[in-house]
């Protein structure tokens, strides 16, 4: 019978393998489905038993730090050994927030800045081998940043006297700004992933960033074609690039040093290594004479920028709204900037006392 | 000899308790850091397994899709039978990609754009609840877009004819620019994102947010101001919102239908829950005669807005280049749109053809 009809048995045979074959292949399906979910649940099952201990290890240091203090100021403790236990504790802390136990104590909140562009989505990598990833990133795109910040302005005010007879052409000014926009942008959004991972970083640095993307977008929609008398109408402009030009040297300076200093620490086990020590302040120690000159003559720099903005908006010469806005926003960014750096300054030089009274016991 | 220093006795026992306590709790935290660590390389090690038996399944679904292909090319099976056991694959498939399953399998790479913006940051959550959470959130911001989008040029052009005498001054324009650049950029990082988690939103639907959000950056460069004759240099404004008013009505249209739909074939085992059928196309089906003709005309009316700016740009009335680049955009964004609808009208016919064909066997 089956000789009758070879094609057709054949075809059968290959029919019903086929279809054996696709029900194996969906019974497996099923099974990974169920394994996958198993492991994801067990997982998650492990992972906070383990946060319950993290979280009241937590709670004990809080406690125990607390203790240390009022034991030294009701004289049962001795300062000395006082600070060997606080030491003690900070090592555990380090712990607590710079191995793989970090991922289990609840991170810092997205923040609505990353929430309004990229929605609810999870940033946080358990990892600690990927925040550092992360971080390592985050400082060669700010090694990159300056350079472009140092390059950009320069070519725009050498062009500007060499082939554009004093006068800066509107597109390549907007290009900058532009650029300007995205940069502040992509920043504020990679120090708050940052910041969701664990870093330090101080908030006032991301605010800067939120100035200075408003800044950027004010400056484009700024009219700075040169109608009548583009000389006088362009010289918030050539202030600006010259005041982006050495904040691109200050940040070459400090990306060097800072990195210099932050593995230093890490070695020392002094550091989070998520301690992102941003821009034109902390992390300033011991090349010091080099760097705070720097900062605070940029400071000064971009208040003046400012308060010469305000002045022509105030003044009426031009009576554009964004000039005022400019001029605001530096002078505020100056005025953060100058607090934010002396704050860590002195938060560094009472460290420093600490370390010497400690020393000298 | 205890009783003759009390006070230096219970000072001694309070700091050795302190620094017991000390001890244990630095104790503590190595064992919670071995613990965490294990954890992860364990759950890390049980992921590698399943991940192998997930990518083994894989590529079984794609050998015998293909058998099955040139079974039925040969002749040795039945297409009626082909079709059953494409439909058994195609549920099997399913597993893979709309369950926990998912996230063994290899994502969609991060993209050029999510990394300019933010790093090597990895935004894939491995719970497929997350995922849905996500994408539900994606579409209620749709929903609050495509309101605005229909309130913001509405309240200009009403306030344009009633109370600004048919001349729109610079800065509320200069507003609405600049939200429409913020809103392009989080929808292209939103859509990114949910590409990475497994959405299927067809790349062309990015590009024109990436098209979108370089035209609002060009228009907030735009000068328009009335100077001599604004009635006349603000044609393309006006246009420009008129269009983004029939934007807006179909934003919602669609949004309200686009998630009816996804329901309906979410419940029939038919899609992938992580499918973006994003605006002005897909998943058009059932209310095509009121969808298609409102995308059509809206796609006509861009390209409209387009030449009509390319001509003013040309014949030379504005000479700025601004109108210039809008113009192209314009034009490329509704070419784009119309062979992209075109393209999914004609994959839903086919589908629908092959049904029908189907049941009438």
């Amino acid at each position: 019978m089956g000789d009758t009809t070879p094609a057709g048995e054949n075809g059968r045979d290959a029919e019903r393998g086929l279809a054996e074959e696709a029900g194996r292949l969906a019974d497996i399906a099923r099974e990974l489905q169920d394994s996958a979910s198993a492991l994801i649940s067990r997982a998650w099952n492990d992972e906070q038993a383990l946060r319950q201990r993290a979280l009241a290890l937590d709670s004990d240091l809080r406690r125990l730090h607390c203790a240390i203090d009022s034991a030294v100021k009701n004289g049962s403790l001795d300062p000395k050994n006082a600070e060997k236990m606080d030491e003690e504790l900070y090592r555990t802390r380090c712990v607590l927030s710079d191995t793989d136990v970090a991922f289990l104590l609840p991170s810092k909140a997205h923040g609505r800045f990353l929430k309004m562009f990229l929605g609810p989505v999870n940033v946080q990598t358990p990892r600690k081998e990927f925040q550092l990833k992360l971080k390592e990133e985050y400082n060669k795109y700010r090694d990159r940043t300056a350079i472009l910040f140092l390059l950009f302005p320069s070519i725009l005010l050498v062009l500007r006297s060499w082939i554009w007879n004093g006068c800066f052409p509107v597109l390549p000014v907007q290009l900058y700004q532009a650029w300007l926009l995205f940069l502040y942008t992509s920043l504020a959004l990679r120090e708050n992933v940052l910041r969701v991972n664990g870093s330090d970083i101080r908030p006032w640095w991301i605010y800067h960033h939120y100035c200075a993307m408003l800044m950027a977008l004010v400056s484009l929609t700024w009219e700075i074609k040169g109608q009548p008398d583009c000389a006088y109408k362009q010289i918030g402009v050539q202030l600006f690039l010259a005041w982006a030009m050495m904040q691109g040297v200050a940040m070459l300076l400090q990306n060097r040093y800072q990195r210099q200093r932050l593995y230093t620490r890490i070695a020392l086990g002094k550091a989070k290594r998520m301690d992102v020590v941003w821009g034109e302040t902390a992390g300033v120690q011991g090349q010091l004479w080099l760097l705070c000159p720097i900062l605070f003559i940029l400071q000064v720099f971009e208040a003046y920028v400012g308060v010469l903005l305000l002045r022509t908006a105030l003044v009426g010469v031009v009576s554009e709204w964004q000039v005022l806005v400019c001029g605001i926003l530096l002078v505020v960014m100056a005025v953060g900037n100058f607090i934010n750096t002396v704050q860590t300054l002195v938060a560094k030089s009472r460290i420093k006392a600490k370390i010497k009274r400690t020393k000298s016991q």
